[in-house]
């Protein structure tokens, strides 16, 4: 029994977030393909959030992330948002680069590890 | 004396896998490079099984993991490797993107972080 | 209160370093735009360096790290400055992949996770 490791939402090919020795790895967090990158890093950062309070912590303490654009260009309409959403004092390691998604419409993703309560 | 780390496939640039507090960090894993996306996807798989048996631990205990493809258009020829290899109600944390990788034979990276037993 | 995290280098955006559970977590680092890829990995590298001795650690104990090169064609001339830097016999784990940065004229980025003493 690996009781020590929780897994949530356990899909059969992803969790949406593993806890073990007080860190949370949650998966890479897109938001709906339809819209903007400013839409969807609004929609990956909310994703984030609900995860994070199912796991029992918060965006004050993230440790790390990583933000995927599709499209370099729109580093700064990413950043717009992330301004607004990460608490100052509390802002994380980050890096940021350029990748294409799993598909053409996926714009932004965002990798977070987070410490637990 | 930095006992507390345990590194494994110690080479010149690059450990194989590097033990801490209880967690695993796996070097990224590549197949042959003269294969598919399929049977390099197998092989780095197979690559990370046998670096987890070596540190005591097994693939139902990985945390996260990030794929990287060299085309992402072959995402679903991966995630079907995937599918077939990753443990039910063990997956990981993930997040997939495209990036190009160390030759252009190289056709996908895995990388994971572990739970030690 | 969380005491438990300590933050390096806070803005309003990013941490330049993120301290728990005995890991530090180190944002993606750059050298001068101006470079070339030997003068940004060296800056990158030397960048690392200064943010590990603040946080008490140093480049003996890097767990990980990812290197992300804005074209991959530069993989060697990256790995040169790599090999003279990494300390021997204390090898992380590491994956390579090509990823655009936040501005054309930056060419690596070098993201590590290091154990604290």
């Amino acid at each position: 029994m690996n009781t020590d490791i929780t897994r949530f939402g356990v899909g059969p090919k992803i969790a949406e977030a593993v806890a073990y020795n007080g860190i949370l790895w949650v998966a890479g967090q897109l938001g709906e393909p339809s819209g903007t990158v400013t839409s969807q890093m609004r929609e990956a950062l909310a994703a984030i959030d609900r995860i994070l309070a199912e796991a029992g912590t918060n965006k004050t303490r993230i440790l790390s992330t990583q933000i995927w654009l599709a499209d370099i260009s729109t580093f700064d309409e990413m950043n717009a948002v992330w301004a607004t959403w990460v608490p100052q004092g509390h802002t994380p390691a980050r890096a940021t680069g350029e990748a294409k998604l799993a598909g053409p419409e996926y714009l932004v993703e965002v990798i977070v590890t987070v410490a637990l309560n």
